[in-house]
């Protein structure tokens, strides 16, 4: 349960294998009983052969294998049974209350599609067609890195000046959620050589490098540097026209990716979202990587910076059968309780410059 | 991650401790630009103090404490530096650009409510907060059964008539995934003492019992036969006018409760959704045990059964940013590939005799 489905798996035999009755009651031949009523029963004797003869009748229960010859069910309320003999009140169309063989998945189907994500359902139905083993993709390992002078460990005295550090924490558990394998690389101060011994390990490791803070778009930007000491290093995109998470860097550095995220809590989670996550479900083979989107009417206007893409975190709730967002917040990128407050989040593209109360809106769904 | 918070968490002091820059600039006194302009721009002196005097600036990144007198930040943009001086091409309001100390959660505020279930975010704030522990709730133990002499192990060799018993991989996945923990009674044949035998271990170590299959509404019911000879069994609802499900049986047995599921791996399904879920999620103290709804509207008709409440599985697509749900199935308890084609259900209500094309319908998401 939660692995990738690494291989397309199509059904070795029919799923059930054969034709199974669908209630508690007598498997009939339906030519039989064809002109069966109330008025005129027809009626029937019992048997417990596994092979109905002309004018025969076997009890079943639901799921049981229908004898052969038999090709309906009767159910119980429909028929009178008098020691070995049973009247039959109504007709049964050929097939009625029956669950045909192969009606889940038939001999060569294909019953799952290789990127899917193995949910109970999923796990059962392999199980229904006896497989035991199936290929599942690889987990990637993501390896994480915090930098900044200002950050203390989780559980220790702070001082003046520090806050604890929660980047790597959330950042793993992200990447768990998702499905990948996490390395914790610690934090690091604001310096290059530091933070570029760190990521060369990570580097060694990982077949993804997540690095939060350091990168300031004007003021000092030691995360860039270290990436550049540390090999080949290609910057595909530094500083991004979206709030929050405006420095954020994309890199390739000897080949591998290397996301900078900004700093800010609610930024590195909403960037992580944007640009880890594609990453890690395309690694890990997924069919989508996207969040599970469904639509809903805002409750009040929101103002929004045009050119910048803004992710506005919105709860939702339910009235009269319609899904409502109400927005929580557009700023606040360090304010970690608009994450906790949120259901979802709202992409605002660039070239608005706000939504509309009652504008229909799609939500990222953050479940 | 994935446990349910068993208290409320206040915050025991300010998140974040103390004011702090949001941007990379300047800490000034808001009140010493209060009349720059790009015309006539203020000059203030840098310095590198903990405390800002009339005139002052001092470099600020992202994050970093406010020095003490300063109370807003200058962005690099608007400032031009020469030397040891600094030339400020605007004015800025107080607290423009601060991250406010408590902004996140203010100290004695509620930050997170018992009941919540813990995702990446939620163990974010509480790090913020340098909590390092907090109560969760135990995870309830939920012992499943499956009996049905027609029920063969995953990965034996099927004889004639038998089929995979697939019901208790699949109830202990959804336990899991719900947040509790199962123990498997493994498969048993339709034989009352058998069926009491492995019932009596369940009811010792577990905390709910699930059994699938032996409860026939007409035909042997030997479940609910075996939990009278248990103990105390008093049977709450036994067939539930619901579709798939109809043959669900509710009961407590010495204290504990029983839920008898349908031998149909799909009706299964249903009903742990419908009676074993709220169990589940009420032992865990959740704050909500309901799947997460939305609104679609339907892509066509589906007949229903009055008196019953029918159970549609769904698969969700959207177009011009509405929802809209495609009936996947009414029938098929036996067809597992109708969950893994489904994104969620709409329950048809038992006074309905069908939906109806372009509806709006309230999906229950299988995610």
């Amino acid at each position: 349960m939660g692995r990738i489905l690494a291989e397309d798996v199509r059904a070795s035999r029919d799923v059930p294998p054969f034709d199974r009755s669908a209630v508690d009651g007598y498997a009939v031949r339906a030519e039989d009983v064809f002109e069966a009523s109330e008025q005129q029963p027809k009626t029937l004797t019992l048997t417990r052969g596994t092979r109905l003869k002309r004018g025969e009748a076997r009890e079943i229960w639901t799921g049981g294998m229908m004898p052969l010859g038999a090709n309906a069910v009767m159910m119980l309320e429909n028929v009178v049974r008098e020691g070995y003999e049973l009247k039959v009140l109504r007709a049964v169309a050929p097939f009625e209350n029956v669950a045909r063989s192969g009606e889940d998945v038939s001999r060569g189907e294909l019953a799952l599609e290789s990127g899917v994500k193995l949910r109970p359902w999923h796990v059962a139905l392999l199980a229904a067609m006896n497989r035991t083993k199936v290929k599942v993709s690889r987990r990637p390992v993501v390896a994480v890195l915090s930098t900044g002078s200002e950050l203390a460990k989780l559980g220790s005295k702070l001082k003046p000046g520090q806050i604890v550090g929660t980047n790597n924490l959330t950042l793993i558990l992200m990447v768990r959620e998702l499905g990948g394998s996490a390395i914790d690389l610690g934090i690091v101060e604001d310096d290059v050589e530091a933070i570029a011994k760190r990521l060369e390990l990570g580097l060694r490791k990982a077949d993804l490098l997540l690095v939060t803070g350091g990168a300031s778009v004007g003021g000092p930007d030691y995360t860039m540097e270290a990436l550049h000491r540390l090999g080949k290093c290609e910057v595909v995109a530094h500083g991004i026209a979206m709030r929050p998470s405006k420095p954020t860097g994309l890199a390739i550095v000897d080949g591998k990716p290397v996301i900078v995220l900004p700093g800010n809590p609610v930024a590195a989670m909403i960037a992580f979202d944007a640009f880890a996550r594609p990453v890690i479900a395309s690694m890990l083979g997924l069919r989508s990587w996207e969040r599970l989107k469904t639509t809903a009417r805002l409750t009040r206007n929101v103002a929004s910076t045009p050119g910048y893409a803004v992710f506005l975190r919105v709860s939702l709730t339910r009235k009269n059968g319609e899904l409502y967002a109400d927005p929580v917040a557009t700023t606040g990128s360090g304010v970690i309780s608009t994450m906790t407050k949120a259901d979802g989040y709202v992409v605002i593209p660039e070239q608005r410059e706000g939504l509309e109360e009652n504008e229909l809106v799609t939500v990222h769904l953050l479940i």
